[in-house]
């Protein structure tokens, strides 16, 4: 076991199981197969090919677009295609700072292959032993990966706020870590990553942000999502990243970034390059 | 003009014009098609072919192998295919971590298309009012990129000596930076790229370091190789960057990973995941 298995872990994918999804002409996700077959269903939204999935190009904008893609969900949500619909609308666009062509239920973003982005803290104390890190323990009701481990602070990116703003929003609700603490958060990079899930594909982007706590603060969920936190010495974070699955998928990516970015594998190690190559596919 | 600009220039290649360069059949370089046509003299030592150029696998170790290439190199000296030897020695592998198969005068690196390591090192001051940068400006008479701005510290990777010993001998060089306070030095990254220069094909590696100076720490070069140093407010370094080809092509990019890094470039900035990206292509 090592690092460079959990980046393996998230780049799992057999493109020839998928289609792309085409939307004003540019490709913005992918269709696997046996769900490209019920869309095959919605004639006036989709022309379903052997190449691809094309959204009528005669829905004329945003609005039309978004309103067409409802009952379709609706429907895979029906066919079990779609699990757990979030109520939470994310963009769908050719890149991140593009205008979106449309709005799709969150919990459909996998089943369009369609890229999401979301925030991820590093929730982190300084000690003269060392770096000791907050982890999350993730709720066992959670709909997604009950009872996992998470970074500190985690969400997804919806439409209308800045990654700022949906940054200082999820530390409040996740850690009760306050505004004005939060917004001492520093942006550090990105990871990216392509795997398939049960639900479609997920070609995705989290923004890694690094926050250095106080020694007396202490988080407390709000929302439910998070059971507790322990604060872990940076040596145990390494171990269980390295040694087992753990931490959701994800979150061992955004914790190799932050190893790498403070020193904590050396450039020595035989994997070294291919960690930092391998953190943003 | 921006830092994508520069990311663009560290990349610029046509791989149609070169050939793979195989050592134990393994490849380890690329061979322009001109320089390949002057190897073709060397029939105990090459093979030529329209698609490789192949080491003779004849040569059965690291000192035999190393040792036909000496002529060869100093053939392509008098040529004029490789300007200004360096009497360093560099190892051909087929990863950094590999035992080398061969040792190569550094300045036929190049010609042979063979990957280069380095370090550089960003020396920074925290002030009140922000970070600074300290900079280095090359001396005139350096046979690469005279007169340009550099990182505070940079070295190639030679042989025999690991990658923080060497960054503590070229802090000491470069900048007499004392031990005690280089080996505090962090570890933060990798930048990679590949781009055509007038003697070859870089396919480089460069190994990046943050070190944090006292704010009354004074930098002075040892080995003539940096005419001076000036610390610059980091607004002007950015700006610099993104809107100059002043600084050595590659020290952009570990300038550019270091702002990703601190925060100083925001996330929500249009190019941030193709800038996060480029600089580990």
């Amino acid at each position: 076991m090592s690092f460079l298995d959990r980046i393996r872990e998230c780049n799992q994918v057999n493109l020839r199981r998928f289609r792309p999804f085409i939307v004003v002409g540019a490709q913005v996700g992918y269709v696997r197969t046996d769900i490209a077959a019920l869309l095959k269903y919605f004639r006036d939204t989709f022309d379903v090919t052997r190449e691809a999935v094309i959204l009528n190009p005669d829905l004329g904008d945003f609005d039309e677009r978004s309103a067409a893609m409802k009952p379709v969900v609706e429907a895979l949500v029906e066919d079990g295609a779609i699990t757990a619909p979030r109520g939470e609308l994310y963009p769908v666009a050719t890149h991140f700072t593009a205008a979106p062509l449309m709005a799709l239920e969150r919990a459909a973003v996998p089943a369009f292959g369609v890229r999401a982005y979301g925030v991820h803290m590093n929730g982190f104390v300084q000690r003269k032993g060392g770096i000791e890190m907050w982890i999350g323990f993730r709720a066992k009701d959670k709909p997604t990966f009950p009872g996992m481990l998470d970074n500190m602070v985690a969400g997804g990116q919806p439409m209308g706020i800045s990654l700022q703003e949906n940054l200082i929003k999820e530390c409040a609700e996740e850690a009760a870590i306050p505004r004005e603490l939060a917004i001492l958060a520093t942006p550090v990079g990105a990871i990216t990553y392509r795997t398939e899930s049960t639900d479609g594909l997920k070609p995705d982007v989290q923004f890694c942000y690094d926050l250095e706590l106080p020694g007396d603060f202490v988080p407390r969920n709000t929302d439910g999502e998070i059971e507790h936190f322990e604060l872990w010495p940076i040596e145990q974070v390494m171990e269980t990243v390295a040694e087992t699955t753990k931490f959701k998928f994800n979150c061992n990516l955004v914790i190799i970034d932050f190893l790498v970015r403070h020193g904590l594998i050396p450039p020595d190690d035989p994997d070294y390059l291919e960690i930092v190559r391998g953190l943003r596919q």
